[in-house]
């Protein structure tokens, strides 16, 4: 298949629930300066971490047609939740090349683990759906995989109740079960829990290394738009737009907040329409 | 207009975000056993709080014309966040009639206040809502108000974290402020807070009367059927049955926990069809 440059510069298509994958945005932006995206938040119908298989395959489904309606080159699927529950089946029905975050942050884990007991912890959904558990023992079946739902991490890192008592009092109450498995490295899978890190860490303790899969989704989209001759050959700084389902206002000031730039106009769209 | 039996024995509709209007759903069982119900819980959508007046207002569209092709003869918002972004709204827009929570909680709340110096806790949107500023208000111009959204308390009360440290932690942090301002009377704007009730009650101290609009909601929903000839006639105990956008095998765990009682089927339905 002969690619034209025109097609290298359109965008790489991003969605999440809400705020949470802008993580992912903040390190194709350090990785990978020269690409264009288009990010689409799911804020009317966020959280996506308690809800059902089968609404998150939905969900994914009408993200995915309306990123498609914006001419991109390749999607991310920036939510763990999203790429737990719903990739391999979007993956069947769409001809586009995506990546989700679990495959990415179960290699980094495996690549820093030592005596082979990885920690897992995520949305209700994304621990249910045993795609970390999976993804791990299939890199190596001798893995020992300890995982565990954390649902209150997202409310917290949302309320920025990132490093009070409280916050430290929920992570020991969810986490020292995990710690008490004697594992070496700890799979972050969910965008929003990198924003607690500092709490997870004091109570994992030093030897335990945090593995943000964020960082490792964009060196996978530098690796994967490589070998699929898709990357931008242009020069300039590449541009992102933004879509959300409700309160762009909010989003835009978060937004910022969270990449610490202007990140233009947010754009609202009706995402039942797709 | 004459009503005839058979409009009378029809259900009363019921709406909230998730699992929350159950509480009130609990006090309509208590105090009209032989009323039957609809309830539509908004699983596949909820949290409200933090959503936008727009789609809170489009939310309650879809929800009610659901609930009206069931055949119903009175609607009950039951959902603070939709009862005071939307329910001004929606009345304009139906003739069915319906109620809210915010008047009954209001009106609980001038009856309990000794001192005039009320408190309002809820989700962000009913906060910034004013709604129930502009109702304790208008009963009385000269009462003192003092509101404040408490995000986090949704979580906690669905993760059951309603008597824990961390709960309480987040609770002084949250209403200290309301507590220095010396309100005699509080009212818990959101169907989730009676569940940290303890925690609520211990932070406030004894001299505080929490308002449980649930309970004064069931009572008004009882004198606007007596007043507007739609009481059911029946002698029989009435019938529940319940809906929802999402995960009716959680909702139905999860519900009979609440009621205390099996609930039966809960039907799943696709709620951006209305």
């Amino acid at each position: 298949m002969i690619i034209s440059k025109a097609h290298r510069t359109r965008a790489i298509g991003i969605f999440d629930s809400g705020i949470g994958g802008l993580t992912v945005v903040a390190e194709i932006l350090r990785q990978l300066p020269n690409e264009n995206m288009i990010y689409f938040g799911d804020t009317g119908r966020y959280p996506y971490g308690p809800r059902s298989r089968e609404i998150i395959k939905k969900f994914s489904r009408q993200n995915i047609n309306f990123l498609l309606e914006k001419g991109i080159k390749f999607i991310v699927v920036a939510c763990n939740t999203a790429s737990a529950y719903a990739l391999e089946y979007v993956k069947r029905i769409y001809s586009i090349p995506m990546i989700g975050v679990v495959k990415p942050g179960s290699e980094a884990a495996a690549r820093f683990t030592v005596n082979g007991r990885i920690g897992v912890i995520g949305t209700e959904g994304t621990i249910a759906s045993l795609s970390y558990q999976k993804a791990l023992k299939k890199i190596n079946d001798s893995f020992k995989v300890v995982a565990k739902s954390c649902p209150l991490f997202v409310s917290l890192a949302e309320e920025g109740y990132i490093d009070k008592p409280a916050a430290r009092l929920i992570a020991k109450d969810y986490l020292l079960e995990i710690k008490n498995k004697k594992i070496d490295a700890l799979v972050l899978g969910c965008t929003h829990y990198p924003l607690l890190k500092s709490v997870i860490g004091s109570v994992m303790g030093k030897g335990v290394t945090l593995v943000d899969s964020a960082e490792q989704t964009a060196v996978a989209v530098k690796q994967a738009l490589g070998r699929l001759d898709l990357s931008n050959p242009s020069k300039k700084a590449g541009k992102t737009r933004f879509y959300v389902s409700d309160s762009p206002g909010k989003f835009k000031i978060l937004g910022e907040r969270f990449l610490g730039k202007s990140i233009g106009k947010v754009n609202l769209i009706d995402i039942n329409a797709y």
